[in-house]
């Protein structure tokens, strides 16, 4: 194990030699309209794409740089492309660990981020998972949970959008599996680049934390479709399409928290909402067609809303059938979760389907590892939870499982480590 | 749910319209030494690739046929490339289901799996969980349990290759995870392909039968490594160095059961065995790089064996160090399951890693579903894994969690089901 105590200093900046065409690929992501499945439900962001085929053949190849040289950009794994497998893992302090514990433990944890993004073993006994494999765009994403700062005496700089989430109606949630002083999130084209790296982070770790929970989950394959889609969810629901796009005016203020906020250390850096939402597959698979459609307002083949058009299209909230009533239900998930139904709230939804097989009752333990990015939760993430928790037609169909909110610093400067800034602020 | 008595005709020869490319691709899979992991353990054939440029643009699209025309021919999923998402089930017929209920399934399930491998929805009710994307080499591959002849009174019919495996001291199996009337192989290089057709299949089993034990598997992903490479598993070992290449003389006497076999049922089939293999990683990676590479025998970075040479160099076990011991130790894996050791027993091994995440204990669940095909068990896994069991060095490292044996039938004919020739013979 490593000593605790021990704190290497991080290697050279990971961007050096690194292939940037995945970061700069992003700008094109995401979809225009409405469906925010479980509002905090689903909705894949899939930002951006890696299916054509010239891309395809850097599934590998391709490095996402962790240090981004200004000290001021978000982490990796907040607009870059969705992959295809994630782990998400919570850390609690171990007992008697505090702020210096903690800072040594960032700094191991960010220098080995920067090899394995880069796709270098780890410095201190690989275990030779990844050998043979290229980077395949792994990203490693560090954040802090409301008790991180208890522990490790930093409650004056813990920010106020850490203060705890609402409950909300449909909540039925695991405190095992929910929060934690430390979050990592760890996404990946390949399966074994991710698990050496959960593995790799996991041991440097160390005596001075240890695993709180720990949740694996995956997106559609590189190369599954034959062009650049929208996400669908365990459900079959294209899934993401209302996701902020990067290109639009207020992307950044929307998602990351500016430069001129308080705390200061928090600059660049944006707040996590996770959420396991478990889909109650048996019972969604027991509608028709036609049923599902109302519950969510679009059409399943495409996404269109059912008042017509394409993907993108708005739906017409006014339209009314030959029958008087409106088209998309008044209970509708897409007319709920609407943007304008929300005072123009927006989280960029980022997250992973998840499969744990079957649960003790005999249904699938599937649905959703949703994971959504913005500048402050209060404006994004609840005012959407709140209105969905009262009246969406998708909710006898969740149960909100698990839940986590994060504060996730800005990316570091070469040499310095994640979350520097605050420990030794 | 799909009334059990109904029993659709299964729609037409999937392989019309469908590339062969992956099926012909097999030919030159595999490796050519020793490795056997947990002998019975490990060894992803990851027979073939699809890691060159070309081969990348048909992620999607590639599809495998599940009619094999002649009906001679072995089903899918045994020697096609491995995927990189799989799932293995086991059914039990319901209470009261017996041989018609199970035709009937077969037949149901025969038809769906044609559908869906030609990448096309399910007929009735499809969940839409895989629109969008092509067929990503889904393979659906199904096989009978010993207890199956019991419960249809098919028991005069059943192969002497089914009687039950012999105990292994290192065997610490969980029946409910174990054996099972009916088994399912799914294997597809899109996460979500596999899903939908595991959805897909529990709900065609209507009431005729029920979900036995679910397990979820993953491989490397197409083009994660920059040239086709053997596997590694997650102990980090290049893994199916070993395995027998199609291109051998006695392939496939040694895989497939012949056409003048008892019973005739079984002619171009195969037999499976599965086995959860636990890997006890927290103990695995407290040992030195040097301590793994006597373990196993051979080098972690290149899977050569420890007397030299490159990963298909043959390893020299008279050969012998300065301190005048064996150069790779008497107890090493790959001298214990090498071949000629072991009566020239060989097994096409083409399995699956798998990670639920943290057990109970704190350690991860990790490790590898290892399948294992052979014309007959008694000349395949069974004396393998009884050398391995007496004195191979990895034993403390790994623990054989579940286990199954299970009849494959040779593939159906165009109009033909899976099991036919049994079920109405």
């Amino acid at each position: 194990m490593t000593d605790s105590a021990a704190a290497p200093d991080p290697g050279p900046a990971a961007e050096t030699g690194v292939s940037r065409r995945r970061l700069l690929g992003t700008a094109g992501a995401a979809g225009a309209t409405g469906l925010v499945l479980g509002a905090a439900g689903g909705a894949a962001a899939w930002a951006g794409t890696r299916t054509d085929p010239a891309a395809l053949t850097t599934v590998g190849s391709t490095a996402v740089p962790f240090h981004r040289g200004d000290g001021g950009r978000h982490q990796a794994g907040i607009t870059d492309p969705q992959q295809a497998h994630g782990h998400l893992v919570a850390f609690d302090l171990a007992p008697g660990a505090g702020r210096r514990e903690a800072a040594a433990l960032m700094r191991r944890w960010s220098a080995l981020a920067g090899e394995l993004m880069a796709g270098r073993p780890a410095a201190d006994g690989d275990t030779g998972i990844a050998l043979d494999a290229g980077p395949s765009s792994l990203t490693v994403t560090f954040g802090f949970g409301r008790t991180f700062f208890d522990r490790t005496s930093l409650v004056t700089a813990r920010p106020v959008q850490l203060d705890p989430l609402p409950a909300f109606s449909a909540d039925a949630l695991d405190t095992k599996r929910s929060e934690g002083d430390l979050w990592v999130q760890i996404g990946a084209d390949d399966a074994l680049v991710a698990f050496h790296a959960l593995r790799a982070l996991q041991k440097a770790a160390g005596e001075a934390a240890r695993v709180r929970w720990q949740m694996t989950g995956f997106n559609r394959s590189p190369g599954a479709t034959a062009k650049p889609m929208t996400a669908r969810n365990l459900m079959g629901q294209v899934d993401g399409t209302g996701n902020p796009k990067p290109s639009e005016p207020d992307f950044a203020q929307r998602v990351f928290v500016p430069s001129s906020a308080d705390p200061a250390w928090m600059a660049g850096g944006s707040y996590a909402v996770f959420r396991r939402i478990r889909m109650l597959l048996d019972d969604w698979e027991k509608l028709s067609l036609g049923e599902q459609e109302k519950v969510i307002g679009r059409r399943k083949s495409d996404g269109a809303p059912l008042t017509g058009g394409t993907e993108t299209t708005e739906p017409d909230l006014d339209a009314t059938g030959a029958d008087g009533k409106p088209v998309v239900p008044a209970n509708a998930h897409a007319r709920i979760s609407a943007p304008e139904q929300n005072g123009g709230a927006a989280m960029l939804r980022r997250p992973f389907s998840f499969h744990d097989g079957i649960a003790a009752d005999g249904t699938p333990d599937a649905g959703l590892l949703f994971v959504c990015w913005q500048a402050d939760p209060l404006r994004g993430f609840v005012p959407v939870q709140r209105k969905l928790d009262r009246g969406d037609a998708l909710s006898p169909f969740i149960r909100h499982e698990a839940s986590g909110l994060f504060a996730v610093p800005g990316a570091p400067a070469a040499g310095e480590y994640v979350g520097q800034r605050l420990l030794e602020g």
